[in-house]
């Protein structure tokens, strides 16, 4: 870990101390979302120290022209850059003229944050002594609303401590603001209009080439020494910024408070010329309720989200910590209820990937959220890429495949690809296996078959389509080889015979084969569009079965595994332990053709196959890849730790699985891969979640039903876990001596305990 | 070949008749140089078209700033480019007040352009009839003089042909350039003063972060029917231009001319205060010469040139015409009396590759400035590699070597690195081995061995030193492995075990223990010198030599062949000859995924390497792998068919030795790779000199003598060129029936021919 400055508590995440240089850190680690919208923890007040300022709406992206130092044929003339939004939460505040900041003032005491998770609100209290003597205590608190997604609240109060004293709040909206990631200074945003009413504001702004139509809106409330206030605003208007003015005189010990609504408005779910209607209708809403109401509105949302996404782990408060900041920020990320959202890897808490979607959402975020949802969530995370198939199809069109073969996009927000590394874009095509096998976990999960007749089953053909052109024969080997690629290990790039991507190739065609039988016999409609639309014929399936049956895979007889790629054993094979610490991590310390030829691994790569495709392989040959693979991973991807945790705890390792446990869920607490003021890892918390209940819990779909082989590390008392399965709420606990289960509904479930079968009662529990 | 619209001429490149759309391309084919600068073959005339407006003065470049999609560590931060200078050919010409411009006028006759190599001058004619119904003839030569290497001249005739007009010509400079491949929109060039003296202006301009200094300036005279004319002209100046007014009424069939001087002084050669005084003094010396006799003078420049430098053909007008096409861009380009100097892979005639020395300096470029001209001008090449040791060790340390390993830059200016493009500036590294390998040819082919201890010896150490820290031990192989790398053939990238790679690794750690052996030996206070300043100790060279012994080499028992790489048989191996014809140039047709996985080869890869060590090898091994290789050859590099044009001659196969002759020096005139308008492919020009002297001349340096084993292909009656054989120039004559050999001179000089030792006496003729 670089850092553990943050307190260990189970609900919340606390610092204590203001220190400079945590501020971009805490910012990231702070941020609040509430799926329509997020933003980094910036301050409300001026701060003129080093801080990265974030505002996102969902959906609201920029389409910027791909530039590069040398241009390859192919490359999308995108790339979709998440946006930074108007600023809405500003609050300049001035005592006798001197502006609040941190970065200037002359003394800072009892400064501490706490994002309440439980709840869903973050606060900050500190006391200052300011350039001109004069001591202040400031309480804020803010919250983006889950019941009214458009709007946020902020109640920020300040109380002079030595003396009487002329005290300013200036509420602002502002539109003249820039992406950090911006290195040609464009203008992402242009503004139309900023207009006042009273004691509201509105900024109208479009933004450019994608025309995003967004309101920002605010109104605010004063009190003073808890009585309400009514001052008539000074109002100071520019082309892109509006700010009131509210001063006051506030006696000695006494505090001063203003409560700010605001925020955005968009054509997503408004008409474009109705946007400020829409942002005084929902202010309206937010100032009837009032700061107080909305806020036990927001502990009750977010009560709701907790009761079955809840984790609890008792005797490790550090980890019980982790669990519920990777649980509470996907929730705050994507809530499921809008098919054309999709989960970006740094949520609302960073510009970096750009894009929303990669196939981190099918190998990570689906189970989480078909276990702690409706499974309409996940269906509607399948249908995503349903509606993106035409631009898969066009996008392997560009690389030269034909006859409806699709490659999905490395990330993406609208179905096109729009990353720029031919290494990634081209050749990181394992993306195809992931989107196929969400398909096939969704109907293991929920036995919902329908949406392959309806949907999924175009989808396996065009990836089964594009697996079979991409494979070529050697003649050397005699066997089908794909040439050419990076595996989910980004640590090699332009690979032959990656051994996850060749597996996945080969399991596509044949669950597309299989699929299309199965639908062919049981749903002969949907089979006669399906192949109307497709044009499948049987020479094409031989082809692909030839493909299939004759795959290559690279493996070592000396060692009894297979390779990585054809050339891994080349390497020179140094484990981690004897590689010089200094030198990590090997990405910010090393260029990059050191790290290519390195056997050093960033993320499982042979082990994500063995995670997807348990049943293929026994208990002894994961145990074998594990110990020939895990001492080359140095896990600088996000995504590493939790697969490492899952397989471990499989092989009864529970030391080492509680120490990837650890990685997984603190990683951005404790800052792992020292990049946390970039933003989170969003995606990667999914896989916390999975290492608990499919690591330590054991659980996994055997024989269509619930199967369970629990574990728990010593370093813990117990820990539960709730799962939607099938529209029934299983909640299973854990602890050294026994397992409880405890159903509810109405309904029996049967689960499998360690191979057993146990008939669960529903309001009932079991102990096994 | 793409285009034919070029005349065959032996002597001059001639276009006949305007067509809009070949525009760029003769602006690259016509381009002219001296050297010192050199410009694309813009009008002066305003033309309102497509143009690719190019001036280029040597050594004055801009460091832009590395801007990727995405940073990989060990990335240099600035890209040297190339950079437009400010305009100094222009002149507006008006018509009773209208522009010609040959986009707009309505009707074009007689249009014609020649480039006339042997006395280094480039003219253009036309009739015109413009939209005002006048008729106009032009006549318009120019030069840059050889002689005032900082001046060029224009003259300029217009004749009214039906009747009177008032026709100005307005001669302007102009800094508000900008370049093509500017995707920023940066400005490059600080404009710092516009002054103007008589008929004499002058624009101090600077360029950014550089600061390269530099005065274009101008001077013009009048004549109207071929008298002098004095006009006082209206002077027109804003902040990056000045233009004069030479306003006349002119006759019909009378003629009005405008003589104009021009060019650049600049900070390379005088005190940057100092710049408008220089340029006056160049001013006065080329009109006080005026345009014919500098015209003259040129003529005598350029005939000394060809003195030594000329090869004929006879029989075969094109192929006659390509060689001194060839050997005439090289001459403009690079003289070879500035060692700071270097030759740029477009030379004067496009912005393409920026930087100005890339590994074919080394492998193309110096054999032909060896021959052709004082040995000096070799070893000027050398030890600008010298002076950049330190740089090639520090760009070495930033890719984690150490201990004084040496690295190349893959493109430079000043010697650090300055090209971002992973595959290419991390891995391309068998740049190091030509450089290497020049010192080597060098010594080979003027006897002079004072190069290497003095300089040469240090640059082979921090080569030797690079390979055997790059090498890595394989166990599996049991030898030493040179993993991720790109060959010669780009068209692969992030390989391991290139052969061409592998083998100069090991050679230029043979010759360099081979090196430090001789001078420890013969040069003992070198030695001296050279063991305190590199410290190399018995315990290194041990290590290298471990390395050198047990190196890798990918062979295929089945096709008895080295591979190109470990993975090459793995392609599926369809010969060019059975690829659709509409699938190329690939590297405009194809994704760079579906190039680098495909089997076709960029440019000799495995035959460069039996090309530099050919004596390693039988004639029956150059064979095999010329006709395993070659089938799979595209030829994408301007950098290939000479080599290969080499080798097939070698193999007596005259008809394919001919067809990649005639593809190497015709390959801009004929437009072969379909982007000639982006500038001539100047330092494959060499390649084509080799493809002569080295190819049907079968020149080699044998027993430290040259030898001969002359070939002709059946197109062409005879052929002559001539060597500068340490100090001797020796003319070398080939028709089907006989060679002849001429000496200048005062000595006897002994040679091989068809391994048999012939003695020729100066003066006089030897036939065989």
């Amino acid at each position: 870990m670089n850092q553990d400055y943050i307190k260990s508590n189970e609900w919340s995440i606390i610092e204590e101390g203001f220190n400079a240089e945590r501020v971009k850190s805490s910012e990231s680690l702070f941020s609040i979302g509430n799926g329509a919208m997020g933003q980094r923890a910036n301050f409300e007040e001026t701060y003129t120290g080093d801080t990265f300022q974030g505002s996102y709406i969902a959906g609201v992206y920029y389409p910027d022209k791909t530039r590069v130092g040398w241009w390859k044929n192919g490359y999308p003339e995108y790339f979709a850059k998440v946006l930074n939004a108007p600023n809405w939460i500003g609050i300049n505040v001035k005592v006798n003229d001197e502006q609040v900041d941190l970065n200037t003032c002359s003394k800072i005491t009892e400064f501490r944050r706490e994002l309440n998770m439980k709840e869903g609100w973050l606060s900050r209290t500190f006391k200052a002594t300011l350039q001109n003597g004069i001591e202040i205590s400031v309480e804020a608190k803010r919250f983006l609303s889950l019941e009214l997604d458009e709007v946020g609240a902020i109640k920020y109060t300040i109380t002079p401590l030595n003396s009487n004293a002329t005290i300013s709040f200036e509420p602002y909206l502002d539109s003249g603001i820039t992406n950090e990631d911006t290195n040609w200074d464009a203008k992402f945003w242009n503004t139309l209009n900023v207009s006042t009413e009273g004691n509201q504001a509105f900024i109208e702004a479009h933004t450019m080439k994608t025309e995003f139509h967004t309101c920002t809106f605010m109104e605010s409330q004063l009190e003073l020494n808890g009585k309400q206030l009514s001052i008539q605003p000074e109002v100071v208007k520019s082309e892109k910024k509006v700010s009131f003015n509210y001063t006051a005189e506030v006696k000695e010990k006494e505090s001063y408070t203003i409560f700010k609504f605001a925020g955005y408005t968009a054509d997503r779910n408004h008409d474009k010329s109705e946007l400020v209607l829409a942002a005084k209708s929902v202010l309206i809403k937010a100032t009837s309720l009032g700061f107080n109401d909305l806020l036990e509105l927001q502990k009750n949302s977010w009560a709701k989200i907790w009761e079955t996404a809840d984790i609890t782990i008792s005797g490790d408060v550090k980890a019980q910590q982790g669990i519920r900041f990777n649980i509470f920020q996907l929730n705050q990320t994507y809530l499921g209820t809008d098919p054309l959202l999709n989960i970006g890897p740094k949520g609302f808490t960073g510009e970096k990937y750009g894009g929303s979607t990669y196939w981190d959402t099918e190998a990570y975020c689906i189970p989480f959220y078909m276990a702690t949802k409706d499974e309409k969530v996940a269906r509607n995370l399948l249908e995503y890429r349903y509606h993106h198939l035409d631009r898969a199809i066009e996008n392997a069109e560009k690389l030269g495949f034909t006859n409806g073969a699709a490659l999905y996009p490395m990330v993406t927000m609208n179905g096109e690809e729009c990353h720029n590394e031919w290494e990634i874009t081209f050749e990181e095509i394992h993306r195809n296996g992931a989107i196929a096998f969400a398909i096939y976990n969704y109907f293991r999960y929920t036995g919902d078959y329908s949406y392959i007749p309806e949907k999924g089953l175009e989808v396996l053909i065009g990836i089964a389509r594009f697996w079979q052109q991409r494979a070529t024969f050697s003649t050397a080997k005699d066997k089908y080889v794909i040439l050419g690629v990076t595996g989910p290990n980004e640590y090699e790039n332009n690979v032959n015979n990656n051994w996850y991507t060749n597996y996945t190739a080969k399991w596509c065609i044949e669950y597309a084969l299989e699929s299309i039988a199965k639908v062919a016999k049981d749903y002969a409609k949907d089979y006669e569009r399906i192949l109307e639309k497709t044009q499948i014929t049987n020479e094409e399936l031989a082809a692909w079965k030839k493909v299939a049956e004759n795959m290559y895979f690279p493996y070592s007889e000396k060692h009894d595994v297979f390779l990585q790629q054809d050339g891994f054993l080349d390497k020179e094979l140094v484990s981690v332990a004897d590689l010089d610490k200094s030198q990590r991590p090997i990405n910010q310390k090393w260029s990059w053709d050191r790290i290519l030829r390195s056997p050093y691994i960033k993320q499982a790569d042979i082990l994500q196959g063995f995670y997807f495709f348990e049943d293929h392989f026994s208990k002894e040959q994961l145990e074998k890849h594990f110990d020939f693979y895990e001492p080359f991973t140095v896990h600088e991807s996000s995504l590493s730790p939790c697969v490492h945790s899952i397989q471990a705890a499989k092989l009864d390792r529970m030391d080492q699985a509680y120490e990837f446990y650890l990685r997984t869920s603190r990683l951005d607490l404790d800052d792992y891969n020292k990049e946390v003021e970039e933003g989170l890892h969003i995606t990667s918390m999914a896989g916390t979640w999975m290492s608990i209940v499919e690591g330590f819990g054991g659980m996994r779909i055997k024989e269509n039903k619930l199967s369970f082989e629990p574990k728990i590390p010593k370093q813990w008392d117990g820990y539960s876990f709730k799962v939607n399965f099938r529209n029934q709420i299983l909640k299973v606990s854990v602890n050294h001596e026994k397992t409880e289960f405890e159903l509810e509904g109405t309904e029996e479930l049967e689960v499998l305990f360690e191979s057993k079968s146990i008939k669960i009662s529903p309001n009932s529990m079991i102990t096994v």
